[in-house]
């Protein structure tokens, strides 16, 4: 049975991690995520199927346990058919917070894209359980996932690569690592693509607490890059060749260290 | 004697160049900077006192040569009282266009700042003098140039380190290798100093022939990243410590690519 104190009506925080979140000293962000999820009462479940390691699901559990949460499990997803096993869904629904962890992202929506697992986490997160993903994990909360690109400022046509993620929220995409390895440019070419959508850069053990009104607050050493490409002017997206230099006018840009905040719905950034 | 047809009332061009412009195959900056000073009646006077390699000068002559014009010269300024020989500063004098090569701008600001050589490029570019730059001479123009600061994307306090530069052009802060060396942190560091400037960020191969109107166009290969911070709304950089990663809400962003044009007066960035 679902946690009745924690599901209700009200999507529940959706938390994209920037990776290398840190484990060991003060674990703000893995802690706030426990605070959520009710502290010792929580219950967790954590799915490690993009990583490649096979302890990686145990040392979260280990993590968790270590801040305090009585109730921990590890799904060992690897392949699609792991993925509709009815013990794992009984145990999924038992959550009060569903952690993601990092790896490779298309491993996510591969094994995970379309199976009842991926279904009952959309369901138990808009029912009010909370996601929490880092990495990879953090890259499938967007409906459309960058899973390659080129690194540096400047975007360039064809200089991302994008997929279907899993879509717990619409109108941003995500990307992470953000600052410790120069992603703008990649981030830049897809909200050029389509400039509906809302550029969000994590750096490492940063993360965006989303909450069920779509408005997030950054947490965590680093900062968060925001680019807005609504009130753009003009793009050259249509008419570059393939690898050309983007001209871009008039993106709006916000930095946003520890506190500062963004409304997705508004397109507002502001400190609290 | 300066040459009649190009001096007058109306400032020359003022070209900084990102750096690694092309020298070998179009040349399309370095030929057109050629055209603006007059083509083979052109009078090019080369200033390689930022590098230490004793054949920069010549090579730049040889260029010029190889692009049709007749006359050329190289001032070899290694020290302070090289610049305040008169017969270097005859030679300039009779310039319809000044270049200034790369190597370390701390050379340029240190060996030239102050001198009758530095008065008179100023001058001499007052009254129509064209100057161009490339990667230290492009960062010496603004008045407040660029020595040092933080790769990345998320500005810091104290992630970049200011020194007066010779100040052809107000407001705008210039920085090189943009893209290459991923520096858009230490222009929004710069930038975040005081919004009056507008950071100006060259790739490699890119310049922006800025007119008498200031009034630029992007030339080359890669793209020139504006940032344009006078619409901030919130800004961190009093209240942060040393190193922390800041707040900046609402700076607009541009990338322009070939052809793209900005207006440093107005602020505006548009395509022609």
């Amino acid at each position: 049975m679902p946690s009745p104190d924690i599901q209700g009506t009200q999507r529940g925080y959706v938390i994209p991690i920037g990776g290398a979140e840190d484990k060991l000293d003060n674990q703000e962000i893995l802690n706030k995520f426990v605070e959520l999820c009710g502290g010792s009462e929580a219950v967790i479940t954590v799915i490690p199927t993009a990583s490649q390691l096979d302890d990686t699901g145990a040392r979260y559990q280990k993590i968790f346990e270590e801040l305090g949460v009585k109730t921990t499990y590890s799904l060992p997803i690897t392949e699609r058919s792991d993925a509709q096993k009815p013990e794992y869904l009984t145990t999924l629904e038992k959550s009060t917070g569903i952690f993601i962890t990092g790896g490779n992202q298309l491993r996510l929506s591969t094994i995970l894209g379309g199976t009842p697992i991926a279904q009952s986490i959309r369901k138990l997160n808009a029912q009010g359980v909370h996601y929490a993903g880092t990495s990879a994990g953090a890259a499938i909360v967007s409906q459309h996932m960058i899973t390659g690109g080129s690194t540096g400022i400047v975007p360039t046509e064809n200089g991302v690569n994008l997929a279907p993620g899993m879509g717990l929220i619409n109108t941003i995409v995500v990307d992470q690592h953000f600052n410790q390895r120069n992603r703008l440019a990649r981030l830049l070419s897809a909200v050029s693509y389509n400039p509906f959508l809302i550029g969000i850069g994590l750096d490492e053990d940063t993360a965006a607490f989303i909450d069920h009104n779509n408005v997030f607050t950054s947490v965590g050493s680093g900062a968060i890059t925001v680019i807005d490409a609504s009130d753009i002017k003009y793009s050259s997206m249509a008419e570059a060749r393939s690898g050309d230099a983007l001209t871009l006018l008039n993106v709006k840009l916000h930095i946003l260290a520890a506190g500062g905040r963004f409304d997705i719905s508004e397109r507002k950034a502001y400190v609290s």
